[in-house]
């Protein structure tokens, strides 16, 4: 097939192409592949990086924490004092605005957004007693974030985001003029699918809202904070650092995880807000359990040590991680780029990389994928309700596959995206 | 002092008897005592018994689950296979109808609550759209069931308990009579406080209601199910069989955990209910968390093996707790019983003696245990809302304390139970 711009194309030969893409698909159903790239999951070589956690709490150690309690016996609301340390050197956070949670930050996303629901926050009403509740949602973004907000019924407003973050004027409109607007969802560092980092002045920008709303909060995913894929990562500005200088520290529930660093399954998750914040959602969450695994959280302790051991060991993911991206990205650069039908991100950390097809063509290229043996994650789920607008966008997850699992896919993924623009083209 | 009951002594006596108490009340206070009977907690020495626990997935096993999945990784919303059937022998429930948490049954049982109230469920409108909610609450009972329904903003019906479970007529009219009644918490073996079993035919009654809500749940928290103080322990029919024969398995959530098995803070938490009930709540959970960590759930089921083995390691236990449990009322049988100013149960299993003092001194106990140096569980606590309308009941937890603790705590709860019976008969 001809290595040139589709556009550029007279009908017979794209035609020509059609039949040429079609009969490569037909051969590649032939090879009943079964592979699956939907989630952003570690690969078992990634989980067989950190084993020895297993072993860093045997039956003869002392289960004893560094404050004389038992982590093994009830009690402990907020964790133990060397994880809050632990993750606060992460964050660049400090320790009492720590809350150790378990082995999902999701969970404690959740927690959040219900005790704002039931109870209310801040003095303001509960929100399933207030007419509308608003959330922002820069897009496109993560799918599972925009289900949590769905489940409490909140509506849901897309943002653009470009290289730099989400629109903030934008942000600080609804933000500062729309008394209804109760948050929106970041992932301030390779933002989930996006992979950018948002720069300092939109950190500062975060950091310098007035919400209109009391009950207003930034919930700042930093899922991907030290999930680097370069060997000289960016020092964003931390969202710490920006609401402290702007006297704004209440302003945001930050969010961190090891899920991606130890194990998906069995990692520890841990929130991060003001003191007085934390104060509140203490009360409450103190009714819906009496603590969270502290076992597991000195396991993590005990195993990394301090945040410098846990930035070494994620030098490992990295060297796992890094040839899988260069798959999809060479593969894109080279099958896609010169027929001019798609644009992509080129990610320095994360777990994605977020393809945008020729528009009207999203669902039928993950149609086609999935037919041909590989599922990804579902056109229209990186948009609020599932609806990308331009039915355009593709969250292209990497991590599980082999190498070789990858290659196939990836020249699979690059033929259904010329097949679905090829058959738009001679529509 | 005379060792003879106070109701029939004369007020110059009784005067002499309280001169005599007040003065070892003060003996007692100036040992400057500092212990906590406020909670079921197992004591360190229990807590050991399970310390192989933690090399029972070292970092050379395989964490693969029977199912073939990887337990380290994200997924298996409802838990591992090899879970779901152990904590099912334990109840003589189905494997299929057991859904595997975290570390707490607390938590799921929020998790029902918060469902049924955010979402609504078995198709009616969300507690938090309908006028009124109202649970039935046996007393005396479990303070932080209380606690979960009052955030939720539930009204709470105290129903009367006797040994054979509360009291069914009065549950049957409220529950087919009344469409606000959603609920009923129950501790069917061991109670909280009270240790008392429900009866075959108090289960049946259970099992045989027509509830007027279709959104009505029992919360049948079997905490204590295998938690025995005697070699021979009862056999009481299960709700599950109960409700097969009566057609009825959609009425209960069923609540069990390791806490008190394994660790508190590190246990392995389930929920067992229909096969639709797990249906609806699963789609609701798989919103709040991707899983639950089932790592942990692996080490417990390679630890145990199977039930009869986790029933076998109870045996451990109530060696421990036997002997605590015959210093408590070994003491109120010697210090209270001739005075004739108390009631108390004698568990055949469980965490807890309930204790009923002389109407109106309970408070006061409590306030003079606390002075002289043992915190108890608050007075009124085991009363929806604290409010026991007697101020008699007092719940004592003798597990925590060593036995020579328990004995100096027990002699000086003796000394304040007669010195507020007889601060109150010479007022």
């Amino acid at each position: 097939m001809e290595n040139a711009k589709l556009s550029g194309m007279s009908r017979e030969a794209l035609q020509a192409c059609l039949a040429e893409t079609q009969a490569a698909y037909d051969a590649f159903q032939a090879k009943k592949l079964s592979l699956n790239m939907a989630r952003g999951k570690p690969g078992p070589e990634q989980l067989d990086l950190t084993m020895p956690l297993l072993n860093a709490l045997p039956a003869d150690a002392s289960l004893i924490s560094e404050s004389g309690d038992d982590t093994r016996n009830y009690g402990l609301l907020e964790g133990i004092a060397e994880a809050k340390k632990l993750f606060a050197d992460i964050l660049g956070a400090k320790p009492n605005e720590m809350f150790i949670g378990g082995n999902s930050s999701l969970e404690l996303m959740f927690a959040c957004l219900q005790i704002a629901y039931v109870k209310g926050i801040s003095g303001c009403a509960p929100w399933c007693r207030q007419d509308t509740i608003r959330f922002l949602c820069p897009v496109p973004g993560y799918d599972r974030h925009f289900a949590l907000t769905e489940y409490f019924g909140v509506e849901m407003i897309p943002v653009p985001t470009d290289e730099n973050g989400p629109d903030m004027a934008m942000v600080k409109q609804y933000v500062e003029q729309d008394e209804t607007v109760k948050g929106i969802w970041c992932v301030p560092i390779y933002a989930n699918p996006s992979g950018i980092v948002y720069s300092d002045d939109t950190v500062r920008a975060f950091a310098a809202l007035k919400p209109a709303a009391k009950d207003f909060r930034i919930f700042w995913d930093n899922a991907y904070c030290i999930h680097h894929l370069t060997d000289s990562p960016r020092t964003p500005l931390t969202i710490n650092a920006a609401c402290e200088e702007a006297g704004n520290e209440g302003i945001f529930y930050q969010f961190v995880s090891t899920s991606k660093v130890t194990f998906p399954g069995a990692g520890v998750a841990a929130l991060n807000t003001s003191r007085e914040n934390m104060d509140e959602l203490s009360k409450h969450l103190g009714v819906q359990t009496i603590g969270f695994d502290k076992t597991n959280q000195l396991r993590h302790v005990r195993y990394f040590e301090n945040a410098d051991n846990m930035r070494t060991h994620m030098k490992l993911h990295q060297a796992i991680l890094k040839p899988k991206f260069d798959i999809v990205l060479d593969m894109l650069e080279q099958e896609i780029r010169p027929l001019g039908i798609g644009e992509w991100t080129k990610p320095e950390g994360g777990y994605f990389v977020s393809f945008n097809a020729p528009q009207g063509t999203a669902k039928r290229i993950v149609q086609l994928c999935k037919d041909g043996g590989v599922v990804l994650t579902s056109a229209g789920a990186t948009y609020p309700y599932k609806n990308d607008p331009m039915d355009s966008n593709i969250r292209i997850a990497p991590t599980y596959p082999s190498c070789d699992e990858l290659k196939l896919a990836m020249e699979l993924f690059c033929i259904c995206v010329r097949l679905a623009a090829l058959e738009q083209l001679t529509k």
